[in-house]
């Protein structure tokens, strides 16, 4: 993302129709977007400021911007499920990043927690078990970020479960089956006072790794989840949207402690 | 924060007793903590790794660590209600900060937010009201983050109602009764693309400001709130807490396009 | 609903498939229900136990049960929106029902809550302006409880806002779009102690609601709403359903008390 | 409860003071209500309409109103965890609970599902194993409901675990700590169609008891926990209440099919 104003060619850019549907395209030279309602040329939007509306050769309209960390995650190209932004701003937080802090991410699945860390500066060391979740996630990251991004970006195709060959390490992120498989590792990759965060689908996974946290040096162990409530907000009807998503993993943090 | 394992005279320190209560306190030499478990010698603890379990003179036992984000936050000094982690993490996803995004905050309040977007590398601009306010932020953001955070954070007591002098900002980011107001100013000082976000305690401010942003050419407006649940995770007992914080604000944000 | 064992002619059955959708019909000697599943004559469930599987002519295998007042009004005809079981339940309880209560209710929509309300014995008057919808609304209660139960629904097609002919009622349940208007009608026409309940969709609503209550004999008001969050348990994976349903009314109660 | 309007020697009473704080009283005459802010004599309310406003002798002034059945269940004595109103309007629905239903409830802890299912009509066998508990239950059922109430109430001090006598049963609803072992008896118990549910704090013995169902004729089995949101409405200021009880128990249903 770039303060520049307007749209140039390579440009990764959100287009929303009139019924907020999203489309996540990269501007070139002479490129087309196609949909049912005509043909945008993306030389009609290269030149022009973000932000502005466009029209299709059959008169539909589009406004054209470029994407936040939020619009990108959610229309980027996954095979993995994505840990999404309702999450990943709440593991910012948890996790206390910080630029420079010095991350082990596992897995990475499509990249969506990596580039949400390396948004805000952190330094990700990198593990996924499979070959092709590792290259999308690299594409995703710097597609968002630039390929700059890849220098903060070390990633490796590999089982933590297997070990950890970093030390000193700041945060231990983990997005994987069996956390608890990974608590004495962590413990010998981590920095003192270093944070341990898992994100699991099953609180049945949550409490397996909260007995492993309580029989290990780590400490101040707690597990949450989070909501987001949109609400939909017009004239007098101001209520919450009739649905939401109810569910997507429960964080278990903790910190590494002298034992 | 930092990374030094040790601890130190100028640290800020949190120490948890065995029934989780929590203080935060400031090393010196020959500093004393007093409780009534009796008294704990800073001196006994400077030099030792953080996260290591000291004893007071009375045989009561703490941890202490360096407070993270979230740990610093809900301890630090306060007068005005605060703006809790739960919501910094979505505020910081929903705003999509970066290292280096120049944002405009405003009111200031005890400096949590603040505090959470130095953190991440923002350069912040501060209006606040009251200088009370305004002293306490600066304190409570140097205390956490380090006296250099304070060269990212130019802040004056002033009232943004009145008006905004910076421009091509990249974020306007309100915590006030009457963000509504702010519309047209943050229309002429942010750069296109930009994002406007306020918080607001009650449904109705949230919905007199979407009735002003339906009116501005500002776009992709969203009202949400955010709940964490926590969990007793214990053996067999697996149950959300009994209790949680059902309520602090709503979350109004959207995007500055061309008119 | 019937504590008979064997499924008879005349009775409203629930058919349940595989993939769990469910189909309301009622069964009829010579009956037949279509599916693109083939067809299930009704004599072959005509005299087997409720409960019972059955199989159609192209191999679909239907579970057949007398429905519950949940399955009943999820499936049931519908026209207006209607007031789900999530709300129904609470509602029993707010407006403490007890066989035999003298409820005043307005609008009557499908007959969903006024179903709840006879299935624990109420005895309803019922306001319902559109005569399509008081129609309806008689079909479906006297379907699911038989025509027995229309000797304790009294209903008429008027506008409550006009006035309430009934007095000493014990409570007041409404779900219309201005239920303030009907509070100094429903002030006259309660019991001292009587309940007054409404069901709004908008907060706004619900606000006005509660500044007329105000300003009137009414007290120990209350606005709440319901959710309900169903789980997925199924081995080791224990979570939440991905969505839910975030909203459907708030609630808002209150007690008719000595001027 | 009655419809009676005036207070009379024997009600039982709910007095509200000015802070909202709650008393459960039952009147007799001479009578007398103590509290730090005075004495209220019950000769003085008996024979005003419930509703008035009555004043103590160093003038706080209090609120008199019989209870409805939540304002009853959160301030009748206790032992047990209780079942909150919350749980209950939603158990009446889930169980689909309508007068003459016969119910098999075990345990009875202190009575507060019982009068709820009581209330509308149930007719109730419970089991308790403590013989204090079963006599509290007996007590606070008989003081909202009257004597008569206990026609409609067979309890017995018993172990739900070690076999159960009636048949034909229409529901069976539990609320103790392995609801699993109950499974092979309500199988027994009910009629087919029937309905069984259980309460449990924790989502492992959900969990289980769902494993229990899954091997038994039991079918239509369903997980959800209930969760009330009040809120603040005051003029301007709507917004959620800063606290909520965010966890109870989690509600398992399922009917029994034929096998």
């Amino acid at each position: 993302m770039t303060n520049r104003i307007n749209l140039a060619a390579g440009d990764t850019v959100l287009l929303i129709d009139r019924k907020k549907r999203r489309y996540l395209i990269d501007l070139a030279d002479g490129g087309e977007f196609h949909s049912h309602s005509g043909v945008l040329a993306h030389d009609s939007m290269i030149g022009h400021p973000e932000g502005t509306t466009f029209r299709s050769t059959r008169g539909m309209v589009f406004i054209a911007v470029r994407p936040t960390l939020t619009d990108y995650i959610l229309k980027m190209p996954r095979g993995a499920q994505v840990i999404y932004p309702k999450d990943i701003g709440p593991i910012l937080v948890l996790a206390d990043i910080y630029p420079g802090a010095r991350v082990l991410e596992s897995g990475l699945g499509s990249g969506a927690l990596s580039t949400g860390l390396l948004r805000v500066g952190a330094e990700i060391t990198g593990y996924e078990i499979r070959e092709d979740f590792e290259s999308r996630a690299r594409e995703n990251v710097s597609r968002f970020l630039g390929t700059g991004a890849l220098d903060h970006y070390q990633t490796a195709v590999r089982d933590v479960y297997e070990g950890i060959d970093e030390t000193d390490l700041d945060r231990v992120i983990l997005d994987l089956p069996e956390p608890w498989r990974v608590v004495p590792l962590a413990r010998d990759a981590l920095r003192i006072g270093g944070i341990f965060l898992a994100y699991t689908p099953s609180i049945i996974q949550a409490s397996q790794l909260s007995e492993a946290l309580a029989d290990s040096p780590f400490g101040m162990v707690e597990t949450l989840e989070v909501l987001n409530r949109t609400w939909h907000v017009e004239g007098n009807a101001v209520r919450p949207d009739h649905r939401m998503v109810a569910h997507t993993g429960f964080l278990t943090h903790a910190r590494l402690l002298v034992e």
